[in-house]
């Protein structure tokens, strides 16, 4: 028998569809599950860009240039400028979502064996393009006393070696919520300066900013222009997930030339994806209004619901559209899989994932789950109803 | 400054396009140039396939499945059998495009430092997808006076070290247009049994197979159910190289496995390519046989014209759309260069791809340029007799 590459043997298998068995098990039994586990926005998308990819006039559906659509990538500057980023068209490589661009970030600054640090808990799937390019995950601590804000300065500082080639940070934060101010970007700008570390920042969260918190990307910190690289996409600002385009942005001219061979590599993004992210610029700014205050009253539902559960601590976010949420249980794997298998409210119940494997450091966030506010405020009442009323039944 | 990868500064750049700059001179200059370089066919999209998605009825543009949709794969298995393919949805993970098909297949397969035989030339981007991978590319020599028929086997098992995880071909092969008879695949199967090794086959082009020589998969050969891993795309297929759809097919369930993990990682396929791919698998068999009949036409068109010119020389492809040619001149990529930039007949003239770039061993292949026949016959004898016209001037 052929073997398995070690790396191959090592990849992570994703946290939020873990427990996808279980939920079926809950379906089977006729029971009605709500999915707080992923990031799936039930948010409509917006029209003009169904209706670009609708109206297309394609006979032969040809690769595109392995940049992206000139015209979109153009456009797309225009939309980062008009939000205060100083971002040329050159700046840009389209990729197939925020995955890719995160791939392409990592391969063209790190070789096998070097590391990054990620502040934890973070978004589960870094731990899965580090293990394909052989990079290795150093997490620093952050907690939900601070509402999971930057951990101290020294304390990356500590963990820094001549093998250490970024940090990457995800702001606002998936799956904390929080967003960095600008002082803190600030802090670690002075910080990839002094090592000469590059800054991946994970900025897909950008426009869901929250009680007037304005968000500070590392596009704007000017004196880190070389050290800067920021991962785009344009699957939840537009709930267009399925889409799968995304980008790399740098003015770090050495790096985007590398990000280039990657893109070439792989021939093109895809096509109608592109047609329809490209009219996705179009989008009026009043859809944006909505959603942003739909999302408000869906974590302020969602967040003042499970605050008032006995021993449940949540950490109000601000920005993105998850909170982490402490529970009074030993570990929140084995909660979540018992809400699933064995647990309803009136042939009800809900799906959470566990927050463990958003950290890197084993034994870490046994009691933590992830929540997605994704679904509509009655059904999160709901889901908050039921946690409360199944937290009464587990620890009994 | 922050520092660039050593793989990231290893990665190839692409021999295809290298030459755009050149053709751009020429554009400028007013030249027409005929584009035998890539292999981007004007051959329409099926209208099943466009029709598809004009009439998908999104509202919300969701993830699907990391696997692909579940529809699509269970039909993609029937068209499978129906070609004599024993395989099931189970053996399928929808991938974005043949490249990350690939990726996944190498990735799961080796690890930094693993090596990778591939008879040579070949699709120039598998060096880049090693290098992405930290995987070396040995060469297996093959050469246009066999047609590029498979290289004796005792030359493989001479290049098998303990690092060596895979064998690669591509068949019907890209640039060569040779395809592997039954014999030849049983032979690699020995070789692959014998060692323990994977034999990954790209056979994009499967169904462009002309003169009645029958493809033979390596899904056909039972024998190494563990060791087959088939990469297929809709690119060439069904003329939608922008969908970027493709798949990675096995019989072996720890490698399937494997590759579901890189799937989850990066989420999933692009949805809209999804719907096209799936809907094109209805395309009637007419499309085909018509395709077939047009490209057969122009391979007879390009090769005879080319082998009637002074000094050239040309291996009669048996499928897919590329042939290698042996030119009269010391250096071809010098010759494509002066071809786009000093030459032109009445205006006219044609972009090829130096084939040095799909050898991986130094100093080969100087003298022979890959030319995909992707455009009407009209323009392949104009692009033939500016060659011949051409080689006269050049070689002065």
């Amino acid at each position: 028998m052929p073997k398995i590459s070690h790396k191959g043997l090592q990849m992570p298998e994703s946290p939020i569809r873990k427990l996808v068995p279980f939920a079926e098990t809950a379906k089977k039994k006729g029971n009605k599950v709500f999915h707080l586990n992923i990031g799936q926005p039930d948010i409509k998308t917006p029209e003009v860009a169904l209706n670009a990819v609708k109206n297309a006039d394609i006979t032969v559906l040809e690769y595109s240039h392995s940049a992206g659509f000139d015209s979109y990538r153009e456009k797309l500057a225009a939309y980062y400028q008009k939000q205060g980023l100083p971002i040329n068209k050159e700046d840009i490589i389209i990729t197939t979502g925020g995955s890719e661009a995160l791939i392409f970030a990592m391969g063209s600054t790190m070789d096998e064996g070097d590391e990054i640090i990620i502040p934890e808990p973070f978004y589960a799937n870094y731990n899965g393009f580090s293990t394909q390019n052989g990079v290795k995950v150093v997490p620093v601590m952050s907690g939900i006393e601070t509402g999971f804000a930057l951990p101290p300065i020294a304390d990356f500082e500590k963990l820094i070696t001549s093998r250490t080639k970024a940090i990457l940070i995800c702001n606002p934060g998936n799956p904390t919520g929080y967003m960095y101010s600008k002082e803190e970007i600030q802090q670690l700008a002075a910080l990839v300066k002094k090592h000469d570390l590059f800054l991946i920042a994970d900025e897909v969260y950008r426009e869901f900013a929250y009680d007037g918190f304005e968000h500070f990307s590392v596009m704007n910190e000017e004196s880190i222009a070389e050290n800067a690289i920021m991962i785009d996409s344009v699957s939840k600002r537009f709930s267009m997930c399925g889409a799968r385009i995304g980008c790399i942005v740098s003015k770090n001219k050495e790096l985007m030339t590398t990000a280039m061979k990657f893109a070439q590599a792989r021939l093109s993004p895809p096509t109608y994806a592109q047609i329809a992210s490209e009219a996705a610029l179009d989008t009026p700014q009043s859809y944006f209004d909505d959603v942003i205050t739909e999302y408000k009253e869906r974590r302020d539902t969602l967040v003042n619901a499970l605050n008032a559960i006995d021993g449940v601590q949540v950490a109000m976010p601000k920005g993105a559209f998850y909170c982490i949420a402490k529970l009074p249980v030993t570990n929140a794997e084995d909660f979540a899989k018992w809400l699933l298998e064995e647990y309803d409210l009136n042939g009800e119940t809900v799906m959470v994932a566990p927050a463990a494997g958003f950290y890197s450091t084993p034994g870490v966030g046994l009691n933590e789950v992830r929540l997605a506010y994704v679904l509509n405020k009655e059904d999160l009442i709901k889901s908050a109803e039921i946690i409360k009323e199944a937290l009464k039944v587990y620890n009994k």
